[in-house]
């Protein structure tokens, strides 16, 4: 573990000189997402923007028939005041947001789409469920029991309706490099780093047949960040599926931005109590006693998703030149090895 | 961390009484994965298969146009002896045993793929490709150089390519459990656990727009797995996704299998050399100097996969209970952190 | 083209003895659309049930960064009322019902929902997007136009989005069929069907790498349909994207069922004009001047997902049965050549 | 349904003034396809280039276990020749060129892949399975029938196993278009088309949980190209998996491209007797009989990918002007009503 930096973040969080705790046997990771930092400070900082949040847990259900079925949802989304209530009582901090809805044949799989405070937010989400499930069968009984999860929801798992109805943060980073700074710290040009980034994150994702992605390796910055602060990181699955954009602007600059639709982080939760995890998450600033519940959990996602958009933005540079990712390789983990 | 099982393995590994190490946040899996364990020693151990084995870099040329590429990729594909050649110089494990590619426009998307002993083989396939790009750029001089890497490799990614063509270890894990075991061990019955598994596994991950993927937490189990054997864990992201079948027999018991068909793991490498990882390695068989190259590592590729069995069976087996889950999750939760 | 039948509808649509027309090259088809038609009436008829319907266009904007995107995101969903307003004047149809965005980077994909009466509502949803841009522009003068069509629609295209969000109108076909008639139609017994619809629907679709696909051959019923009564034959690309599931009851009966997502048809508009089509639709019904907006489109989707149906249950009870497809498809096409 | 044109290819195919004919219900596709002919005709000509063609049927069968699955696969996969033996009595044109397979749990998956001279296929392809099927089941008793198609062939249904490992034709259209013939004929800068095309075709793709998946409307010219030539319309579904690209080049011109990987279109067999599609076969030079087997269909592959590629062209270019799109569909379908 090492920690990596200095960052500089402005918009949803403002922070500067940040250093963020990494853990990997991956050694040139510090080295390259340090660079990408110092390369956005220079610049004026890595732009974080929280869109959106929400954790969520899909129940599965089976009516004798779709007629009944899209009855009965029809009027479980009227009632969100009465199902509020049944949640709240499982968590002071669980409220109900939203609920969507898919019908196959005779069974309901439906999503139920949480604020959680600080918290990553699964059990939370999960009591809610457990507490939901039995006033629905009470209210409607001829709909039957089938799964608490019902992979709609999903956990932990590929999938296009977490980026597309959201779990977790939904966080964009954004920074525009000027081509002198490309240069002295990337050892590239703006042209390069997009050509590259279109014909490998956007083309080689879609040939491989990717779904909701188009990035180099964000899998590595979230697992260090996350094995840091005491996440559990099995969220790097449905986390590392990030969307680079780039481009050259009118005046010759490199835009870069990297966004993340679904970005499991807490606060507080399982694993937050370990020592190193509580000095790091005071390190970075995300353990705050004193601030709403939320904020925290949302700084936090604001710098794991910039320390995304760091590693990216400097493996993205390595690739454009022939052989020096090879040759980082060899040095850095012979310097590690020494 | 903590060792779970005992586990019984037979097929293409025989092992009995095998204790297997799990470091987790998420303390209920432990016990989880045991109860998995135990039922299927119980029904006569765990089958593993290794279907297949390689390890992929793809890298990305730029041709005139795609007329050129296809005649170039011809011949190249023809010259295999040639790249092997050159293979064999980067390392004495690294075998060149297939290619694929792709053309889109002018753009070439060639998929190196590799044997690599008992390394999981990232850097020995990016030190052969850094090898092999040299050498046609020199012998096909219309070809340039785009990527060291183009994302159709695809590392730590979601894909279908690495299911389809392959990318680590291919491994399937099966076991027929007769009713009587899942009542005393799952608490629950073959079609009951069957029934849950169409319905979540398989239609649910069809609903969530999941690819390739047909599991329920297959990310848990790798994830503690890789941590405690010096694995690099991002590869949980395509590792994870692996698809169950389970079916009712004809004489009524239950047939469950998990197919991973790209499992990542090494037993040499980053990682390797801390003093946990040598004796978790040791504890499991997968250390043994004198065994002949890969034959360490695909032991442990099939006691990966078989926890990853044993935590999908126990998983599915609770969710067939309307609140088992969460009373599990609040009894195991309180129990270690007292 | 052939009518073929008759079917028997009940649910949302309740309808006896109904010839369906479709046109095809397949001649195998007809008999056995007509087969799955026949049991389907004797069991009672296929019930079918809308569970949402609307159209959509997505535009394609972009902001000076993310932060200014939400904030405007933020405002525009906040003025429905004046949305609806600008619509209103496109089209005294067109009514805007709900808006969904995704923001990467700075970019912004404002997917805009409508209900469009009897049509199938392309060019009303195109045309109200084209009022609502300049609006925007006006509106929120640092945000400018990229495009009309942002590919977030979609349309004609296989995605995600169309089947999570909705795109044309969502309908779901079920029957239960006796053991007997199974038998006595379909040559076939609920097991072997179910079985088979498992391994190949469910888990072959997984292993190809579909997206939100499970079923045989709905693509071939839909065209069929689609070139008998003037629809957009295109828009089989996801249409087809249908979900099937099956079960043997706890009475030994088969629940068979076909779910699509995003089913679009017309009842009026492009090519609805010509004399055969016309036939068509006031053969099934679909062409009453007296019926409310929406009521004749509506119908024609359920017929349209009824003849998938049929087809899908007649498929997959045929390839039940080794040899049985290829003795039908010879048997057949000479039977049409003479 | 109206010719369009004229057409000028070279590279795999060259022709020049060739009118393609299209039916369709969308008249506005005409003059856009024709301008983008129109342009490329200027440029030099759409350089077509053919780099695959196979058809697939997979078969599902069942093993005791995935040990005797992957035994017996490895027994098959080397007895090409008797299998191919087999092939070449169910047809002359047939010829068995490669195998892939996928196993899961204890299933089969065997994708048998075929040339089939100058037919799409399909029946060539079902008919030598059907073949296969027995000889396999003979030769290892412990194997079971579960069905002929396991949708890992795939037919009709959205894939990503189609482009990976192909299935029809794999074409590749390219134009490299001056900036001056973009602004006469397209109305559009190459930077305007390669901005759009990117944020579009590129990341809305994405963003809609697309699968190997970069186009704007290929389904479209698919269409009205089949239903013009007496193809199987139904297979725009898979047909329409196309990917664009392009970019300005270092001399400021658009390079423009569509690769189409899994296009299915034949000269002969079911629909090919009809008296428009047999004028336009011949209109195109896809009739002759001459020709050695597989000349035909593979120059009619050709000319429907160019036709594919004239309608992204065109199309891409009215989106980047705002409100040209919705103009034209006005100004035209009012043309064609009166």
């Amino acid at each position: 573990m090492q920690a990596v930096g200095p960052f500089k973040l402005i918009g949803d969080v403002n922070a500067d000189d940040l250093m963020v705790p990494m853990a990997t046997y991956e050694t040139p990771l510090w080295p390259s997402v340090a660079r990408g930092a110092r390369v956005a400070k220079h610049a004026g900082g890595i732009r974080v923007t929280l869109i959106d949040e929400r954790m969520t847990r899909s129940i599965l259900l089976q009516a004798p028939h779709a007629g009944i079925a899209a009855k009965h949802l029809s009027s479980i989304e009227s009632r969100h005041a009465e199902m509020q209530a049944i949640v709240s009582e499982s968590s002071r901090f669980a409220k109900l947001i939203d609920t969507h809805y898919q019908v196959v044949g005779n069974l309901i799989y439906l999503r139920l789409e949480f604020h959680t405070g600080d918290a990553s937010g699964h059990n939370m989400a999960t009591n809610a469920a457990d507490k939901i499930i039995p006033w629905i069968l009470a209210e409607y009984t001829d709909l039957r029991y089938v799964s608490i999860s019902a992979n709609y929801c999903t956990d932990k798992k590929v999938s296009a309706v977490n980026g597309i109805l959201g779990r977790g943060k939904y966080v964009v980073c954004e920074c525009t490099i000027s081509e002198k700074y490309c240069k002295r710290f990337l050892k590239t040009t703006p042209q390069a780093l997009v050509d590259l980034h279109i014909k490998k994150d956007l083309i080689g994702s879609i040939v491989a047949g990717g779904l909701r992605t188009a990035n180099a390796h964000v899998a590595n910055m979230l697992l260090g960040f996350y094995l840091a602060t005491g996440q559990d990181a099995a969220n790097i699955v449905e986390g590392s599926q990030a969307i680079n954009h780039a481009e050259v602007t009118p005046d010759g600059d490199l835009y870069f931005s990297t966004t993340l639709p679904n970005l499991i982080v807490g606060s507080v939760g399982n694993g937050k109590g370990l020592d190193f995890v509580r000095q790091n998450l005071e390190l970075l600033g995300c353990a705050d006693p004193t601030a709403e519940p939320g904020v925290n959990s949302r700084r936090l996602a604001c710098i794991a998703a910039a320390t995304a958009f760091c590693g990216e933005l400097s493996l993205l540079a390595a690739q454009t030149n022939p052989g020096e990712l090879m040759q980082a390789h060899i040095k850095l983990e012979r310097t590690h090895k020494n």
